[in-house]
């Protein structure tokens, strides 16, 4: 019985690996790292997207800009097709009048001092000029979907760094008129930095309606980074409809240190907060496709793609510019190598991630409408860094494994089971048999640039971009040959 | 037959499972990170080597107050003993004179659009305002070991991309009071950048004394790295004793690319080379040890370190102030958290790595006269990136591969056979029972700023270096619990 079973088992296995031979052995696979690494545009063309277009916020002028540079650039390609959908997206816009004070009665000079740490450590910030009842600017964005304020908005600060805290205040009274600031920071022990964003993020995106509860005046929250620096990172931010609408910003981790250790030598340190921000009714926007056919099953479909648009700070070149460049460029290495896909190959450029997931819910909806069957989809948004390996959907997590071998030269062989992302779940959600895998850079710097004025193409590193490109592509390739 | 044999096999596996079991299972590996990343000193230490000593290039004054840096440092923390060995070490000086001059009487200003790419690519250089007979000046620094010059040097411009191109052109007569430039660039397939690195660093370190043979004025070599960009790469250089001693510089990527089109269209591009460095005789210096004392075999050592002289370009932050800040912190991690080695564990700042290895020699020398025993020697000096694993002896590299699952959850279970460093090399020399472990951090970005004066400490991300001295302590604990 044993034995009559292990016979079967490697009967599948040989039937699987000849299966695969025809295209994908190591020589394949290295053929795909030479031209990533030799002959590679995903670097080029990143730093085109960064340098000429800049950031691309959903329903902004850029991001339309980008959306023509980026069908100009992918049919110059002369992939099988290249072409758009139609998609309506939030607009919110930041303004010029964006600004949080600091002003303190009793802080003298002697503060300065006693604050200042070594400028080169993480916690450095700059030195800020104390003076009584001057006030000083702070490094501070709003977040993204705020309210803005009618003129100037005062409160003194409070700090809270649970759920839990914000309700034993606010059930005391301390936080209604009050500026909370929601300073709860990222988990250092977390190997996965995603794993701290994550338990991080909700104060974020539900922070302002939670102290909104209790009568605050604003919302203040430490930025998402792993960092202690002077770099506010914004991010979305999604208001309660059912208590009012209060203004929220970010302030760089460093300034949320500074004024969690003030507030306690000065309870009635004053903050002040202008903002200008908005926003407008819904605008027409695109995401952006390009296809190779395929030979066997055309009307089989495996995408993979990032997101187009950004957020308004730095150039969104990690993310997800680097994301969109992945796609892009694991499709034009097949094409180099004259690969024949079995199934139709779709790079997608998503639009709206950031704020709304409006390209992806389209997507998904647009496949369901007119038939189309994905069998795979892979998203990166993870950064243009170091490549580690894939999280994978558990459907075809066994069927992958034994080739991790071809993975193993080139470091990514790490296939965590579970794959998805916020860009493909929308699929998974018409149609469960679709398998999702996620790319898996190394995540120790993601969080350093994310959302912030960092990120910016001097902060992508090419080989790191290249090896990404390449192994998108060669995940592309082990899908296409060993799914039906 | 087959069943007694996996019993047995299972014994020992529960033997030497139960063995480490007393101080190394997954509980301690994660302590061991939680104190990196919660708790760690690299990084800050590594701060106030980089920003109040800066480089130390070895029988520099320095040099020398890093040293007396390093000793209170260590003091400071109350290992069992801490101590200096004394090293003569040779004594190279860059000066103020340093520059490179080029002046074409051919090229017009014309070429500067024609060269000109796009600023944000990796061919990126300053636009040179090029006139005809003016003269410019171009990046480039003195190779460490290089003769000075009379005044100015001047020749034309010979491009070698290879030791049979030079042998050809030398016997062609073309070589005679020319300047050639080294011209080979790294393989960009080689997935580690340090494969690449080797088969380019003989034009550097041997290339003056190979063209000095056929006549040539002076060297440049193209830099060493991955990258297109400004900066000059240093790095050392051997003459030759039975050729005359000519001057050599290294020049940046994008300068030896610009040199090689320039010269295909004027033959006559002339350059001019003014150096004032000098040998001067060697002086005293010192590697820097820091020691806790074994509890079972306190003459048998564990030995783990990096160099503490860096070259002079930059704070050699990554090259090599990261691997010695690796090796300090394991030792201080395994002090806070009470563990109580069996061997003796030594961390150790060897002095002049770059130019001449006499700390390394030294150590090696001593550990013999008096009859200690190093049981095995970890090196780290590939830069302070994310960890990915070790290489590792053959001697003992199967004893470890059963506790690669130990290394797993932190991305650091690549266990690659062989290992070995500059450092470490001179205690295999006397002994070859010493097991050799080099610590292997991912490599792409390590020579974007190896030697240059890009090695900064802000070019170091605090949670890679981090992680990076959590997993050297993690391995010296799994040797100390592992070896005899």
């Amino acid at each position: 019985m044993i034995i009559r079973r292990c016979f079967f088992l490697v009967c599948c296995a040989a039937v699987s690996l000849s299966l695969s031979a025809q295209q994908v052995d190591s020589l394949f696979v290295r053929r795909i790292f030479d031209e990533a690494l030799v002959n590679g545009h995903s670097y080029q063309r990143l730093g085109e997207l960064c340098k000429t277009i800049g950031h691309r916020l959903s329903g902004s002028a850029q991001a339309e800009k980008g959306v023509a540079w980026a069908l100009d650039m992918l049919r110059s390609y002369r992939f099988d097709s290249v072409y758009t959908q139609d998609v309506i997206v939030p607009v919110w816009e930041r303004s010029e009048t964006e600004a949080l004070w600091l002003r303190s009665k009793a802080l003298s000079t002697q503060l300065r001092n006693k604050h200042k740490p070594a400028d080169y450590l993480c916690e450095a910030f700059e030195e800020l000029p104390l003076k009584p009842a001057a006030r000083y600017r702070l490094q501070a964005v709003a977040l993204g979907g705020s309210v803005g304020t009618s003129g100037e908005v005062k409160g003194k600060i409070i700090v809270v760094n649970s759920k839990a805290e914000l309700d034993s205040l606010g059930k005391a009274g301390r936080i209604k008129g009050a500026f909370v600031l929601f300073n709860r920071s990222f988990d250092e022990r977390l190997i996965n930095t995603f794993a701290a964003y994550g338990s991080c993020v909700g104060q974020r995106v539900n922070g302002a309606s939670e102290a909104a509860r209790f009568g605050a005046a604003a919302v203040l929250v430490r930025s998402m980074t792993n960092r202690c620096d002077l770099h506010a990172h914004t991010g979305v931010m999604i208001y309660d409809d059912s208590v009012p609408r209060i203004p929220a910003m970010a302030v760089a981790s460093a300034i949320a240190n500074l004024l969690e250790r003030l507030q306690q030598e000065d309870p009635d340190l004053e903050l002040a907060m202008q903002l200008g921000c908005r926003t407008l009714p819904d605008r027409p926007s695109h995401n952006v496709i390009a296809a190779t056919r395929g030979a066997v099953f055309p009307n089989r479909i495996i995408a993979f793609g990032g997101h187009f648009d950004s957020w308004d700070q730095g150039e969104g070149a990690h993310d997800d510019g680097a994301g969109c460049m992945h796609a892009f460029e694991a499709l034009r290495i097949l094409k180099a190598l004259n690969y024949q896909p079995r199934h139709t190959l779709r790079c997608v450029f998503w639009m709206n991630e950031e704020n709304g997931l409006r390209g992806a819910k389209l997507y998904a909806r647009e496949a369901q409408r007119i038939g189309e069957t994905h069998v795979a989809a892979l998203e990166s948004d993870r950064g243009g860094f170091t490549p580690r390996g894939f999280g994978v959907d558990t459907l075809i997590r066994k069927k992958l494994l034994p080739y991790s071998y071809l993975l193993e030269p080139y470091g990514i062989a790490t296939l965590e089971p579970g794959g998805g992302g916020a860009d493909i779940g929308p699929l998974k959600s018409v149609d469960p048999s679709v398998a999702l895998l996620s790319f898996l850079p190394d995540p120790q710097r993601y969080f350093d640039v994310h959302h912030a004025e960092t990120d910016v193409f001097e902060n992508v590193n090419r080989r790191e971009l290249e090896l990404g490109a390449a192994s998108v592509a060669v995940m592309v390739v082990l899908l296409d040959q060993l799914l039906d």
